[in-house]
């Protein structure tokens, strides 16, 4: 496959499970796409699901399940741990393989005109694709979250969609667009204080002063407060220093790091570059790992 | 390829670039093998080959390595950091695939009878191709290193080679066997007195009361203190369990670690093990490494 978008679709649905899997079967069987994962949270009431292929099915297929989701899930009965304005939450384009950014700005584009149109969903165009700069900020959409956009929505310019009406139906609003590849990776903390996992937050994430490649709220999930992150640039931003600034944070207050989770995938590079930090290699090279050695002499190399 | 044999050589030279290179040269030129990885280290005065192939060609290009090794390099004017015995020092075969560790182990018996024969120097069988418990281990097999064999190869019973003479040649002796991948591991410490090295050594290494499949030295290596290692199986012992045990251990003596490396050639696996243990990835999956994916669908899947 020669051209290759990844689509990360967040549903607000993370206990029916049937419900989960006719979305998931939505976007499978909308044309040739290749659905890699499905992530529940009960907690946070949220799926998050992982499809790639050809830009064109691609963006087809998140269609489908847009509207499959609009369908099925009703946002004036939804409670969950995790921020959200809609039913299709958000539903981010990432440009994988001989795709450019601005190819998965346009897809955004028109998938939002299209969903604006035909499904009567308000739609906030972000990241990559915002019409505005602060759009471009996901959390900025989504302040007041589906209840305090649907008083706000038809009276305050600020929140004007950029498709669809300005009238909150029960399917909420949807945020498409365009990002680079992003790592969700939550820590977890031995303390049910989600104050303490506020502050943390607050501490590591750029908006607030932190670092620049974080955007991280405080949760309580599984009765244990947990950092909730979305690392969006792991190059800049490695794993392994965020959570070496959250653990000297959480020693600030006398609590610890129990575990840590990445939800859905992650690039290799992120986990190897954590490997080597940690193991304070010197003079490491990628070559040196058998598996590419041996992959490079399956190849004819 | 369906069936992989590795084979990692170490030889006595680790500063003569043209000695290193005509060894390789013999080694890639003698049939269908794959050199992939070539490791040199001037104050071990020590280089490692990494190559694969099929069993009997791979078989074919250790004969040549070792013989090319003993033409180039006189045991009696090496000097270096690292315990040797021979020009060509250890070489073992590693099964990587399609191969049983049976069949390796012939590779070995069958390599050593014709370098005792046809180069006449003595060999040494280690690994799991001993033929005395005792030689299993490397180390016993080189204790007093080449001048110390040198004067008890004639007259100690316990030194009598496997193959060829009991006289020692400007060559040496050569330790030819099987063994499971290992990984070699080796940790600088912020000091320049090596017996503390040699005590964190002694201390991690299993036949000293350590860790189970560890081997260690302590060294003094571009100035510094370095516990060199060998880990012969990293899903038991895994990378990131020796390296804080010699963090502790080194903070019993004041001191810290600098820095670390790996030398050759190292399974992916025992990285992302390392990443997941200092993230304390709880549920992690490899399955949700994005290339792994990406790779699945490549295939067809």
């Amino acid at each position: 496959m020669e051209r290759l978008v990844e689509c990360v679709p967040n549903f607000s649905e993370g206990r029916r499970k049937e419900v989960i899997e006719a979305i998931v079967r939505a976007i499978a069987e909308a044309g040739k796409v290749w659905v890699l994962d499905v992530e529940s949270d009960e907690d946070h009431n949220r799926s998050v699901v992982t499809f790639v292929g050809e830009p064109e099915p691609v963006e087809e297929a998140a269609f489908q399940g847009i509207k499959k989701a609009a369908e099925l899930i009703d946002m004036d009965q939804h409670r969950g741990q995790h921020p959200r304005i809609g039913a299709a939450d958000v539903v981010p384009f990432v440009p994988l393989k001989g795709v450019t950014m601005a190819e998965c700005v346009e897809m955004a584009r028109r998938l939002g005109e299209r969903v604006g149109r035909e499904l009567g969903i308000p739609v906030y165009l972000y990241g990559e694709a915002a019409t505005r700069p602060e759009r471009q900020d996901l959390a900025y959409i989504r302040r007041g979250e589906y209840e305090g956009l649907k008083e706000k929505i038809a009276t305050d310019p600020d929140r004007v969609p950029d498709f669809g009406p300005a009238v909150l139906g029960k399917a909420g609003a949807t945020v498409i667009g365009a990002r680079p590849p992003l790592i969700a990776f939550n820590v977890y903390l031995n303390t049910d204080d989600v104050r303490i996992a506020k502050e943390i937050a607050k501490a590591v994430r750029h908006s607030s002063g932190g670092l620049r490649y974080v955007k991280a709220i405080g949760l309580l999930v599984k009765g244990k407060a947990q950092v909730s992150m979305n690392l969006t640039n792991y190059r800049q931003t490695p794993i392994p220093r965020v959570m070496e600034l959250i653990r000297r944070e959480a020693a600030r207050y006398g609590v610890s790091i129990t575990s840590s989770e990445i939800v859905g995938l992650v690039p290799e590079d992120a986990l190897l570059d954590a490997a080597i930090y940690y193991l304070q290699l010197e003079g490491f090279s990628k070559e040196q790992i058998l598996e590419k050695k041996l992959e490079k002499i399956r190849r004819g190399g």
